[in-house]
């Protein structure tokens, strides 16, 4: 028996947080609704997080000191961004559980281990190969064949640490552009869509998925989301399986978000699994508006050890995120019947910058 | 053009919220979503909404000192209760916006100037009568018949203040109960059933009301809402209207709840007016579930000189109030599925405290 299967908060009781962004935010307010408080860790003096919470530690995250206080303060700690440093984990598990375990990070943090993780499970991925010279790319893309996608392992997000590889295309410049020697090549996935499925698992076991959502990117930034994804009911029940199988075989606690595309291959339409997250994710925004527990809830309700909800959802569900200057149409956005805005409270927009998303669920009815 | 015309706040803005309760803290909830913090005035430490700020005063409201702090800390004020004592608005309404206006609180923290100020707007209400002593409460009594109902003028709550009167009682003792020489003497009304309406009115002028909602108080204490309430659209749209003539009657900006009792007279249903809250209301928490936009969002959007929002219910919603030991109870409500639990942090149950809510949506659709 686990520290996890073990724990149980009671209202009142304290969530240590690590990183201040809109993801710590959003999870801040749901464990405030259960009548949770929370502790937010974040070396940046201006977290959009510290805004929602009485008790906020700003150092930086290798700061042993700052974190022993930090564990001390709080009942479990938990984190938004998959890039937790190792050290920084070991440091507060020796103090606290930390939720999901840091052992699932190892596997998350890098996209060779994940990979080999899921095909594992015997859980379909776009072709891959393990790349660490100029050399094994060559011989990789022999065996993947053009266009690829070539990444690195560990660090990557939002199209960053990424380069498609098309024929004729400079190897050397390619392999010189990623600046690491531990990469990977994937074969470039003709995708009819993208799609994502939330799963939740509790300490003991249970699995809960939300609707298959289905995303738009722009830029390699998650632009629209969907709920419910525009495909059949077998798909949707098979990527929702993989969801479970994949948080099963993690032992994971809390929610988590596993990226699909949806490919048609010969006849019947198929999944592949393209990325893990293990966390709240930008996919998963739309439960907030859209359905009686959000993704962000059950996170706190499978960390607190508290039984997952069952949440139902209002109805068919549009999530925009406002990047950059998109922000700056926030006050139509005010105006729009039946939308529901939400801003992060960052200071000025930058290209890529996630400002705020705006929720839309249609078609208005009455009961 | 007063200062409630020109005001318009810009994300990360401050709004200084008087009281800590649970409708400061969702609130305060409802602000950060928006992107513009909370600062929390309360005399009491342990205050839930405390939680879910960054900032927070903790003083006693004749604390003027504190009061002018506070004061440049914020940059539009607002509250969470409608005894929010004269001179403590006075104090902040000479350094920022207070909204609603200090005006307001004077006629609604007083029965019979409210009930006179409902009168004069051609509303119906129950009969009433000033009263003032035990002569003039048998004179009262004489013109209105029994079973009546007395009432303090001032500071009443939850069937605090109150009592019923019947034939053969003492009435000498009834007025000593009172402890008070500012009573007004209430018709009892054979009501249907209790509605209520939440209006939010812009600084601009708009109003935008919620579905009129149906209320069961047990103990005199609200246990549940539900909305819409099962009354006729004639009904519902004469409810809306009364509500929308009371807000723009007090040139009010930001969220006001109206007690009404249906009653059905000879033959066709009609409405009289029972009470008006100054603020977001319990009435109304089914909001921050069943509608694309609470109450609280709407009065943070009226104070901070936004457009409001216009609200789509998600369903038919069911609001059901977790008073003292009802908390006990949060486990298993943890577990209805499409139910959303909020608990409000607080301490130890007391009978009639009010510990938490749980919002159902029904019934379950799929688009």
């Amino acid at each position: 028996m686990t520290a996890s299967d073990t724990l149980k908060l009671k209202p009142g009781d304290t969530i240590g947080i690590l990183g201040g962004g809109q993801l710590g935010r959003m999870l801040a307010m749901a464990a405030a609704r259960l009548g949770l408080r929370c502790q937010v860790f974040s070396p940046d003096p201006d977290s959009p997080a510290f805004d929602v919470v009485q008790r906020a530690t700003c150092a930086e995250y290798a700061d042993v000191e700052a974190l022993e206080l930090f564990a001390n303060d709080v009942d479990v700690v938990t984190y938004e961004f998959e890039n937790v440093p190792a050290a920084t984990a070991l440091v507060l598990a020796a103090r606290r559980p930390v939720l999901p375990a840091q052992k699932i990070l190892e596997t998350t943090q890098d996209r060779l281990i994940e990979k080999d993780f899921v095909s594992r499970l015997g859980i379909g991925t776009a072709d891959y190969a393990d790349v660490t010279s100029v050399g094994s790319l060559r011989a990789a893309i022999a065996r993947i064949g053009l266009p690829a996608v070539v990444k690195t392992r560990r660090f990557g997000y939002d199209g960053k640490g990424q380069a498609i590889v098309r024929e004729g295309d400079d190897l050397d410049a390619v392999w010189d552009s990623l600046g690491t020697k531990s990469a990977i090549l994937e074969a470039f996935v003709p995708f009819e869509r993208e799609i994502s499925v939330i799963a939740a698992r509790s300490a003991t076991g249970e699995v809960e998925c939300f609707d298959v959502t289905e995303n738009e990117h722009r830029d390699h930034i998650l632009k629209i989301s969907r709920a419910p994804a525009a495909i059949s009911d077998e798909l949707a029940t098979q990527a929702r399986a993989i969801a479970g199988k994949i948080a099963a075989a993690l032992d994971y606690v809390g929610v988590l978000a596993v990226e699909m595309f949806v490919v048609s291959g010969k006849g019947t339409p198929t999944v592949l699994v393209n990325e893990i997250a293990p966390r709240v994710h930008n996919s998963g925004h739309w439960t907030l508006d859209g359905a009686s527990i959000s993704q962000f809830e059950q996170h706190i309700r499978a960390i607190a050890g508290w039984p997952l909800g069952m949440p139902v959802r209002h109805g068919a569900v549009t999530m925009t995120n406002l990047i950059g200057d998109d922000i700056l149409s926030y006050e139509q956005w005010l105006t729009v019947p039946g939308a529901t805005v939400h801003l992060y409270g960052k200071g000025a927009p930058r290209p890529g910058r996630k400002m705020g998303h705006v929720t839309e669920v249609a078609p208005p009815r009455k009961p």
